[in-house]
């Protein structure tokens, strides 16, 4: 499988199609490729932002689905939904390794941080098409079925 | 000044006018109000909603305006530009204390953490007027002065 048609294949998993392509491949690009050159664009600071994105998106979902819930009953909920445990399931699930394009110092099966670049999709994702579009990503990812952007609802599930 | 005569200045200052002024009242409504009522809505929801809203439109500022930073120089500027000293700051510019309804339990001169009122000012402009008009009452207050929104740009000036 070409590289375009790989990354055809997860933006279908993710139901976005970037307008940017490069946004995707940098998002999964790791940082040892800078070994050579320091110009080339790396996960992290898309990681950065899609970490805060994430954040938001989980954040709006309890306030809106569960208006019961208190701060501190939320903060717990978003903790268990946006740990780097929760993130891995995802990357396993998606089988983002197969997206990552590694430097020559990283083993590819040695790598075990797979979970850093759902955060930087995210990240990507968002500076392509948005907060809607991000939105629509994280819930398909996290399969949280509600209608929590349009009205409370009490009866999400979250995988 | 009757209490609306009150929020609409404060709107004013924001730049802001709300669809629904339900939710900035809920926004600086201290949770002593509740001590005979456990139903009535109090700010910290409504904070712990800000507080990601504020993180991302820190994040996407710094992202967009400083394409040289890392992910490092970017965890560091938004740490010093959200950090509660930075929000105290801002609610005594907004002269915020004026603004809160506390419960007889409170002696309002001895109250201290005016800065909680910022996040939950802010979380109540996302839920009334969604991420544009949460950015834009950010970059005012913050004294953002850049475009970072839509294009790269490393001048921008951060008070």
């Amino acid at each position: 499988m070409s590289r375009m048609q790989s990354l055809k294949k997860i933006q279908q998993t993710c139901g976005y199609d970037f307008k940017n392509i490069n946004l995707l491949e940098e998002a999964f690009t790791h940082d040892s490729n800078r070994v050579n050159d320091r110009t080339i664009p790396t996960y992290q600071r898309l990681e950065f932002l899609g970490d805060s994105v994430l954040n938001l998106i989980v954040s709006e979902h309890l306030y809106r689905s569960h208006p019961d819930f208190n701060e501190g009953q939320m903060t717990n909920k978003r903790k268990e939904l946006t740990e780097a445990v929760k993130q891995a399931q995802i990357a396993e699930k998606l089988n983002i390794k197969d997206y990552i394009v590694f430097g020559q110092s990283v083993k590819k099966e040695q790598f075990s941080r797979y979970h850093s670049f759902i955060e930087s999709l995210i990240g990507a994702v968002y500076i392509d098409g948005g907060l809607d579009a991000s939105r629509s990503v994280i819930k398909r990812l996290w399969e949280i079925n509600d209608n929590s952007n349009t009205a409370a609802n009490t009866s999400c599930v979250i995988s």
